[in-house]
This record gives C-alpha cells, sequence and structure tokens, in this order.
C-alpha cells in the first residue's frame, strides 16, 4: 500500500490575517487531511477553523507535546502506514523548528515515508533575518539554562562563538522570564557586542532592533510576556 | 522626514506557483515598492513580473552582489533615508540568510531604519524541519572548505559538535561540488552518523531523505548540479 505524506504545516504567530503570513497553498493542504498530530488540540481546531476546514468535528487531532511519552511517538505514524497523509502542526510557528515534532518526522523517515514540509512563519527565521547578524553562519540554541550561574556562563559561551567563530548565536526564553535574561545579557556581556531583541513577531506591535549592548543600556525594553527572540553577535 | 521600511522579500527556489511558496500579502508589498536591492537584475526583474509588477522598467534596482564593494552599501540606504521603502531581495530564498543582504540590514539598524521580513521559502529553513534532527538546537554553516584536507576536518569537528553538544548541522556546496561533498561525507563520518539531504525543495522533484551515513553507502545518490541542502546528526 502506497504510504501517506507527513505534512509539516506551519502555524501563525499572531493574529495577522492567514493572507499575510503563508501561502494559498496551505489552506487547501490543511483542508484536504483528516489526521493531525498537534501540541495542543484547542489551538489546532482555531487553525483549522482560519483554514476554513469544513467538517471540524470530523477532524482527527492526536496530541504530541510534553506529556506524550516517547513510545506513543510510534502510534503517531499509523495513519501514514496505512494510506492516509497526515498533517503536523505546532502551536506557533513552524513544526520541527523550537517545538517536538521533529522526534515524529525523524521516526517517519526510518518509516520510508515522504516529509513535506511547507512554507510559514517561523519566530527564529524572521529574527535572523532581521537581525543583521551573519547569515552564512548562526546557531540557534533554544532556551538557556535557569540557573543564574549556569546562564551567564552560557551566555559567555555564546558571546565567545559570536567572537571567534564569526557565529551569530539566538535562542528564546520562556515570556514571563524575559526581562530577567535581558538584565543578565546587559550585566555579563561586552559593551561592544550586538544584541537583537525580536518582539511580537506578524503581530502589529513587531519590533526588531538590533544595538550595542553600550545602546541597550541606555533603556532597556520591557519584555515582560512578550513572545521575544534574542541573538547576540560581536560589534 | 518619516524614514522608509526596509522590507526583505524571500524569492522562490523554483518554478512552482507563487502561489504555493508564499503569502499573497508579499505580492502587494513587492507591487507597492519602486526602490529594491538585488543580487542580479535580471533574476529580480523576473520576479518582479511573477508578482505582478506593472511597470518593470520604472523599478529601481540596485545590486548588491559580491562584486559590491563595502563602502557601497551605505548609499543603497538613501532612498530609505528620503522617506522611501527599499525591498531587498535574495536571489532565491530569504534575505539575511545565507546571502549578502545581512550587511544593509545591519547598517539600516545604525540608522535607525525599520526592518520588515516577509514570510518565504528559504531551502536551509525547509531543510531543518524536514530532516528529523535537533530543531532546538541546531547550526547553518554555509559553505565548508575548498580544500580537501580542511574540508575533511571540518566535518569531523561538526560531528563531533553533533555528538557533544547535541547541535544538528547544516551546510552547502556549490551544486557542481555536490557529489564530492557526499564522497567527503561518506568517507570521513561515523558509519552511525545521521544525514539529511535534502534536494530541489519546493521543486516537483523535492526530495528530503534523512539516514545514517551505514545506509547512505548502499547507494549515494547523484546530486550534481542540483540545489542541495546538507545536514548531520548523531545516530
Amino acid at each position: 500500500m502506497q504510504k501517506g505524506i507527513l505534512y509539516l504545516i506551519p502555524s501563525p504567530l499572531s493574529d495577522a490575517p492567514l493572507e499575510q503570513v503563508m501561502p494559498e497553498y496551505n489552506k487547501q493542504i490543511v483542508t484536504g487531511l483528516k489526521h493531525f498530530i498537534a501540541e495542543d488540540a484547542k489551538t489546532a481546531r482555531r487553525f483549522l477553523k482560519r483554514c476554513g476546514y469544513a467538517n471540524l468535528q470530523e477532524a482527527d487531532i492526536t496530541l504530541l507535546n510534553e506529556h506524550s511519552k516517547s513510545g506513543e511517538v510510534g502510534a503517531l505514524l499509523n495513519p501514514l502506514l496505512n494510506g492516509h497523509s497526515v498533517g503536523l502542526m505546532s502551536d506557533a510557528g513552524c513544526p520541527g523548528i523550537a517545538d517536538p515534532g521533529a522526534e515524529v518526522v525523524a521516526l517517519a523517515h526510518t518509516k520510508g515515508i515522504m516529509v513535506t514540509p511547507l512554507i510559514g512563519p517561523s519566530s527564529i527565521v524572521l529574527s535572523i533575518m532581521g537581525s543583521g547578524f551573519n547569515g552564512q553562519n548562526f546557531a540557534f540554541n533554544g532556551y538557556l539554562p535557569i540557573d543564574k550561574m549556569a546562564r551567564s556562563r552560557k551566555l559567555r559561551d555564546l558571546e565567545t562563538l559570536a567572537l571567534k567563530q564569526n557565529q551569530a548565536q539566538f535562542f528564546i526564553e520562556t515570556p514571563y522570564r524575559n526581562n530577567q535574561l535581558l538584565a543578565d545579557i546587559l550585566q555579563v556581556l561586552r559593551p561592544e557586542t550586538r544584541v537583537c531583541i525580536a518582539r511580537n513577531l506578524t503581530d502589529s506591535k513587531q519590533s526588531i532592533k538590533s544595538k550595542p549592548i553600550s545602546e541597550w543600556k541606555k533603556g532597556a525594553p520591557d519584555l515582560h510576556k512578550e513572545p521575544v527572540v534574542f541573538g547576540i553577535y560581536k560589534g
């Protein structure tokens, strides 16, 4: 039997109209699928609805999130092995980038299932583009350690990579800890190191600014509870 | 005077219909601009035409590529300082990612010009999504060294980062050297290391496969002159 296709379907980062953040084609793919894997059922249904999905109650949404057990991931592929295509969705942004979806994709490859990523918004990618940092050499580091000492050490390590390897460094934080992270950045890193703060991407309040630490120190923004991507690079 | 906005405008990677690879909104932005910065005038004009740009001969396209001198970049911002928005375009994919656009963006930040990245295709991002490798920690390394010895050393260094730091590693090669790079990868790295080969992205011949080196050795594909992104990660 011909296997289904695993579509990787980006989700919106904000309430901006879908026409602004994803190709029309994505709606066609989404509305043609019955099986979905998502982090959160409510968020997934809301997105399907925005795509014009006709029979929401018939959409088969299986959850994959921090509560999923490693052994359960295999079962998520069953529809694919039975010939049905599946849409893998993140809560926000691109599946497989800073979300739990990569494990499903990895398993799909071992089963010879075709993987087709669709195009859409990713806060990390928009931040890399918008930072003006090195687009030929960059790393995304996910979340930094929560412990203050370990975090300061990690920040210095990333600054060293930026300086010595010419590699721009990007990372994120849980939104209610953004201000603490920014305070640490301003305290720990060199005054000439450039910091990019990319906030509320694709939203009407979107802002992307890259400045040296010495400039940011003149007036640190309040980032509390905002979605932010941070970047650092040599000055 | 209010400054213009620097729009970062992704370009198609293939001849796939625009509706498949970018939001409708991008066309609105593109057709509303007069000033553009592009790597190649012919490619830029072809894209503007596909977007439905009305008066192609009135589009003011300034080139930024490997022939541009560092001092010339400043002049590219003049329309912005005079209140006109500018579209920065890559030959293919997202400006600021693996292209020369980052320098313009960096300069725009120093002049307080608003930078607005649009959403669209990036072969690097689609490869990261489609690889099934670590989406919480990854690096893009651009081109590897051409010298065989230096390249083998770099490949081993990247494998070590993948193994020890859990960081997925992505890189590219000039298309006519792809087969040589793949031969080196298969020769130099451990049999259990996973390699992702993402070919012809967004094209009808698109293929994304992740397999251990030991599997790839059973039949290496012919990648000559195809656009390819390579990834490596621990097995």
